[in-house]
């Protein structure tokens, strides 16, 4: 209900935005979503360090989906010890201990119910919360678990609406926790080795950015628990799953790193078969989430972002990831490949014939690019994680740099920021939507302290 | 200036309708792009016949990049016959004749200086006026010719301005001829065979489509005589060549054929490389349109469009053709393929295996789908159409198409109200654009007649 409620204060702002002071003040264009004051004596969390950590010792709570995963990534990380795993239902908290003691570890306190998460939060042996739980839960866990001193790790999105992001935001700013939301797509191999062409300046100056979720879940609406997943879409209209095309895109953006989002406008198709699923599990079929939505975001320094989410349509899987710049294209789906102003004067690119500004550089020249410009995060573990595994070895890598970083006190790759960032579509596209694509506020929930930084970095020991 | 007096009528609209009626009217949401009203007597032409004619007796205006080719094309049309021929330069006039008299046939009078196209609109014995000049040309001399009782077929964009896209429908509509945009690309292979795809239902309830003009013209730029192309980018904001991109996504979607486009946004990035060439030309740097620009349409009967320009930046050629239906999807850019929910359910698929509603199918099965739906036109003039050439073919097939359909008197393939259509995201996006990705209506161009069509159709004969 916080959506809806959410939705009418804005139309409320909008309204008042516009009553009588005219169409022709910009201003009036785009609907003002305030931000609350930060509150007194709280100070930002950009570049943030904790103190370093001797041992991370974590407790997991959610172990249905992802959370079993995540636990077996962890018995693979030096300087971890699991402590505490909790599930709703006491038999999936004994099954994740048995991933420990095939490892050799030891076993962890198992809590289940609904009220066991508390009791691991409360614990006073773990600094570290990582949440897995369908997503109406993260915000409120990750806010408690907060509140008890620990760090935390939350699976996306980490917030469903404005409200929950501010009260991530201020939590983790008050309490000085890291609040990192897992966003786990920013890992994977092209991403990661493109934004390190990307920071090496081999497409210029970055105009244009494009990311989406665009994955058929017909067979999967099934395995969520309680049919949440489902449900959630029925109840809620909007880019409800934003943050697999977000990150990507914002790193590439440097967004609150000295760029920050403005405004965005979204549009949605009908919903034809979010209907049709629903009646046939004998649910009524007043469906509000569309089939297929857009958004369209601009930021501070001029680049744009485009934004789709469509989990209902027979279509191949996609991200859409995509930049243009003004020296260089890079794409991942449905065909990955390089395009650039003036191929040969890349340094370390292949001499090869029919270069050319009008097509994808050769699979051999796009190899020799790519193996050159790896990440060093990737260089570092790419056999490692992809021994272990986990969407191709990018949940590896991210669990892996989350420990490294709090192990050393270094700001982690995802904050706060991030985490609200890349899960407010939800709500700021449904009020676009409830407003005929009107253009919407995106809020800077950083207050002002989105110049801080001078671009996105990966922390490493010494910096 | 036309452009810019229009965003101007348009901001007062906006603030007429805002002020004091508040941003809660969703009306209030969307700038208001009235229609002027139909003249009295005046009837729209949606389905209109024409008389059938004995020979299409053609004259040229405008020989410089598309003319010539048009030219040839007409050589190999059976009951055609080139009466004159018209450029700005006699030289261009003449060369245009070689072509005439190399394929055997008379040469035609020739007319060049800047009233040379009045004088070939003037004549009596031709009954089609075809015009392949710089875009400002467009619609002034279409508007002529139609009042000199010629038809009409006009290069892309027809009109760069919603006062041209308003004098093409009125002076339509008032002399009864047909002014047809020479929208090329509804004619390439895959297009075409898509759409028929489409009307015989593979792709269900079709949701969403995309289209784009992506093309680094970078080499081409100095070949506009004066610079035209450049230059009126540098001067105006928007999609100023959309019609690409949205004549396939039209047609798909039955645009005023029983739907129609309610209203727009677009969102740009800043200008770089167009002030930048504009630089290096000695030109000033203040140029108006951006290096990349989208567009989101929201249609009547919940279908959405998503349109892109960009000629700026290095990029592989994409006119992003893609639709997304219920039952089906289909891509053109840059791996062309298609997904089905129901893969083996398809009449005439192969059973192969790994057919996936997750995947684009097969190779063998995707030429086997493309082979049984080819276009009945297609069938026809595939052959003809490649030896012929020209875009590989569909320039061919659109003047066979023009042609047809003039000598049987049917109802052509693109009307006026398709040409206003897909014309206007020039001035509608640059009024978006001016008001900070504001919402714009898209003018009903048919003035009500939208509905009387049930769907897109290439008539044939007997129809």
């Amino acid at each position: 209900m916080k959506l809806f409620q959410s939705i009418f204060g804005a139309a409320i702002v909008a309204l008042a935005l516009t009553s009588c002071n005219g169409g022709a003040k910009p201003e009036s264009n785009v609907i003002a979503v305030p931000s609350p004051e930060r509150p007194e004596g709280q100070t930002d969390m950009v570049g943030f360090r904790a103190e370093p950590l001797d041992t991370v010792r974590v407790g997991f709570i959610g172990l249905g989906m992802r959370g079993p995963g995540a636990v077996r990534r962890f018995t693979h990380l030096d300087r971890t010890s699991v402590k505490a795993l909790c599930d709703l239902m006491p038999e999936r908290a004994d099954s994740a201990n048995n991933i420990l003691t095939r490892a050799g570890l030891p076993a962890a306190d198992t809590y289940s119910g609904e009220e066991g998460w508390k009791q691991l939060c409360d614990r006073d042996d773990i600094n570290l919360v990582y949440i897995a739980t369908p997503w109406q839960n993260h915000a409120e866990m990750a806010v408690y678990a907060m509140e008890k001193g620990k760090h935390v790790a939350v699976e996306v999105p980490a917030a469903m609406n404005l409200e929950e992001c501010w009260k991530l935001v201020d939590t983790s700013e008050r309490t000085r926790r890291h609040c990192m939301m897992l966003e786990n797509c920013v890992y994977d191999f092209f991403e990661l080795t493109t934004l390190n062409m990307a920071q090496q300046g081999l497409f210029g100056d970055i105009l244009h950015v494009e990311g989406a979720y665009i994955h058929n879940l017909e067979p999967f609406w099934d395995e969520y628990q309680g049919n949440w997943r489902l449900d959630f879409n029925s109840k809620n209209a909007g880019d409800v799953y934003a943050t697999h095309g977000m990150g990507p895109a914002c790193q590439l953006l440097n967004i609150h790193r000295g760029n920050k989002m403005n405004y965005l406008t979204a549009m949605a198709t009908k919903a034809v078969t979010g209907p049709e699923l629903v009646k046939k599990l004998g649910g009524d079929a007043d469906f509000k989430n569309a089939d297929h939505t857009m958004t369209m975001i601009q930021t501070e320094n001029g680049a744009t972002m485009h934004i789709q989410h469509d989990v209902m349509n027979p279509r191949p899987y996609s991200r859409m990831y995509q930049l243009t710049g003004t020296l260089g294209f890079a794409n991942k789906y449905p065909k990955s490949g390089y395009t650039f102003a003036s191929p040969d004067s890349i340094d370390g690119m292949p001499d090869l014939e029919n270069l050319s500004s009008h097509s994808f550089i050769p699979d051999e020249a796009k190899e020799a690019l790519m193996k050159k410009y790896e990440h060093p995060i990737q260089k570092e573990l790419a056999e490692t994680a992809k021994k272990v595994g986990g969407h191709g070895g990018m949940d590896f890598i991210m669990d892996y740099r989350l420990v490294y970083c709090l192990l050393n006190g270094l700001p982690l790759d995802q904050d706060v920021y991030d985490a609200a960032e890349w899960s407010c579509l939800g709500e700021l596209t449904s009020i676009s939507l409830a407003n005929q694509s009107r253009p919407v506020e995106v809020p800077d929930f950083t207050r002002g302290a989105w110049q801080k930084l001078d671009g996105y970095h990966h922390y490493m020991v010494g910096e």
